[in-house]
């Protein structure tokens, strides 16, 4: 039978009867990622009913499914013993990511609620970077040690492995806590039982820092298929492991920040259904005014060639249409490289090969636009006079003009990403519309300049 | 000790001396994942050597970390029975992947050479749609019976697991094949040796057809956190498993397919630093054909208001400043938009929802270009005459024109991606670049139509 969600009337009826028995026993054959698409329509208030008839185990795992603001007011709804015990029953790195949301005061307040150990294992994490794998690790892990047999490993797994976060890799450590090697626990079920985990271990293994960046923990797992790597101080103590489950989670935010970066906001952090609109509202406006400066800079190249406008009123007609030929193709270069950066499918020393890629790409769709844009002028002026008796000069203007603003803008979006990179900038920030907007002004300078060179002793 | 990658000076030496069995040494320690950074600067002809001194699993691993084109050229060097021991030592999922990329012609080939056993795995596979759950899908499972006792079970595993995809879950079946459980490795280790598996099951599982699109399977992995997930038939017999590890490759192209179409291109579906010139030229050309021939109107309402241009030349000055605003506002809501769809942030059945807050957020981030723009025109005017005497009426339009436009521009930018939605369309199609271009058009005639209501009888 596949998985079904619980039946959500059932749920809510026995709820608003706060029949906390039949709850219960309602729970009890359900994972709590089963009831995860539940949560969502419950008020607060019930969510608390929901809380009271759940084991701490199940509480714990049912508080980490609920967003953030949910979680918020909870706690406030809770009362301190229950708080306590959730706080304390909570994956440590799940704790880390709830603390690190809210104002300092309350994040302490909750603090003191934990026990010694569990303090300190919250404390240790949160001393760690935003976004690091520190951030992202649990200490609750299986460490053995090398003399031991596949056996003894297996007994030590029955006897201390329930509450640890996975089983999957066990990690062999020496007396003083150094990493020796990570065993699958593949090989461990492969092998036979009275064999020494030392000949099991070939010391060939990935490990990452606390303070490494969590996309490179995303690199090293999406490399080497892994389900769990460790991490380990400069020392090469095992300080915690980081599982793949968490991976996927920021494989969906990385892209996430990316994909809004390039659509020219900054990254908004939260979900774009519950954030609050004077948040979003920032968030998106500080980019448009940036942008909007920016394109200021059309108004100031135009009024440079008031005159030509003037004179040949039929050049303003097609400046619309020939800027944002650039700034398309300069959005689709920009986004191919820095999604090519992201996987890292080369390197900035590589940057010169790129730019004999765009210049031909560039050069074959500047000539196809030019192409279409100069047929669209020649066959309009066959059946109307809109374009006057200077059709050709003005065809042949939007034609040049076009190879040159499209290849420009090829260029200009291919390399900007690899400049911010070597200017230690994410490269995401050179996103479609800043690359449109820098083509904007400088291909406004190009088709004039084209305009000037053909037009001149004619129309200008 | 951290993960090294092999010396590569010492491994190419070792390839150009032919030194089989240096390199058989050499290569013992390492997991072939190591091996994988190492590979991308080898030669054809380099790799065939290495193949030669790999053990067969070594060779097959290592071919599912080389490119496609190197793997299509590798199978040119090799020998024919070397071919066949590679292929049929490949994983299946990453056989079908490969043999979906090639000619049919050498595909039929390639299958020949494989084991009848094989062949048959690597024709179901194949019968499923691109980007389905059945391509990606691998049946080296382990399933085990209800009745069996745990030790029985940890028994099976050491004695058939060696050749399985993953152990860290195992699949209760009934007699006929029919799926009853999953259960995690983590509760066979945990349980009493004698215990029945019966007793570990809790019919709780969710299961993948083989006809899904690997979407969902990646939405199914986040939300259970789950390293396997089975495939089962109509019928409810398990045909297969899909594993986590295939997962981040598969977020990966996902994310990669989002942003590029995002950024106005085909999904290149390749590397871009290794796709043909011409096939990627093709891919762009497409798109900025398709957004030139729609610009082409900006021109066509361009020259309906050529009159007042005529008259008030300063119009024309503001015009790319005006549409690229609309453009860049309408970039960001369609980017939000298409993100929070893809993250299943909400329905379509939310989208007046998703209109209203993009009213308020727009008519906010309206306001403040509009403010901008007012001011930088009145500014400007005061120490200069380049908007001449009737620059209070030229901000005012500018002003007015931009709250509309950026207004405007947020509304199709959200709501397009919804229409796309329910067409059954992928939301990505309409990138930015293609709302971009929606509201130039558009956005010229919200500005004419205000700078006629505003200087009607004065300038116009």
């Amino acid at each position: 039978m596949p998985l079904q969600a619980p039946v959500k009337s059932d749920i809510v009826a026995l709820i608003i009867r706060k029949d906390i028995a039949g709850l219960r026993k309602f729970l009890e054959p359900w994972l709590p990622a089963d009831l995860a698409p539940l949560l969502a329509d419950l008020s607060v208030a019930e969510l608390a009913v929901l809380f009271r008839a759940s084991s701490r185990e199940l509480a714990a795992t049912i508080f980490t499914y609920v967003p953030l603001e949910t979680q918020k007011k909870l706690l406030k709804v809770l009362n301190q013993e229950q708080v306590g015990a959730l706080l304390n029953a909570l994956p440590p790195d799940d704790r880390t990511t709830f603390l690190n949301e809210l104002p300092l005061d309350v994040a302490m307040q909750l603090m003191a609620m934990l026990t010694p150990d569990e303090r300190e294992v919250a404390k240790s994490l949160l001393a760690y970077p935003k976004h690091s794998v520190g951030r992202m690790m649990t200490l609750d892990y299986i460490a053995v040690r090398p003399e031991w047999t596949v056996r003894e490993a297996l007994d030590f797994i029955r006897e201390h492995g329930y509450d640890r976060e996975t089983l999957n890799v066990v990690f062999v450590v020496d007396a003083s806590g150094h990493l020796i090697d990570d065993i699958r626990v593949r090989r461990l079920l492969l092998s036979p039982l009275d064999r020494p985990l030392r000949e099991l271990c070939d010391g060939n293994f990935a490990t990452l820092a606390p303070t490494d960046d969590r996309e490179k923990a995303l690199d090293v797992f999406r490399r080497f298929d892994r389900v769990a790597l460790p991490v380990t101080g400069d020392d090469g103590k095992l300080t915690g492991i980081v599982t793949v489950d968490d991976m996927l989670d920021v494989a969906a935010e990385e892209a996430t920040e990316d994909i809004q970066k390039l659509g020219g906001t900054e990254a908004l952090d939260e979900p774009y259904t519950t954030i609050s609109l004077p948040r979003m509202v920032k968030k998106r406006a500080s980019w448009l005014v940036v942008l909007f400066l920016g394109e200021m800079l059309t108004a100031t190249a135009m009024s440079y060639f008031e005159d030509e406008i003037a004179k040949a009123v039929v050049l303003a007609l097609f400046v619309p249409l020939v800027i944002s030929s650039g700034g398309n193709a300069g959005s689709q270069a920009a986004t191919l490289v820095i999604r090519a950066l992201a996987l890292g499918e080369f390197k900035l020393r590589d940057w010169w090969r790129i730019m004999r890629r765009e210049l031909a790409a560039g050069t074959a769709l500047g000539l196809i636009l030019g192409l279409i844009g100069f047929l669209r002028i020649a066959v309009w002026s066959m059946f109307s006079t809109i374009y006057g008796p200077h059709w050709m000069l003005v065809a042949l203007t939007v034609g040049f003009a076009l190879v040159g603003i499209v290849l420009w803008g090829s260029l200009m979006g291919s390399m900007l990403p690899l400049v911010l990179k070597r200017l230690g900038l994410d490269p995401a920030t050179s996103s479609a519309p800043f690359v449109a907007t820098l083509v904007d002004v400088t291909g406004l300078i190009i088709y004039f300049t084209v305009a000037f060179l053909i037009m001149r002793g004619t129309l200008l």
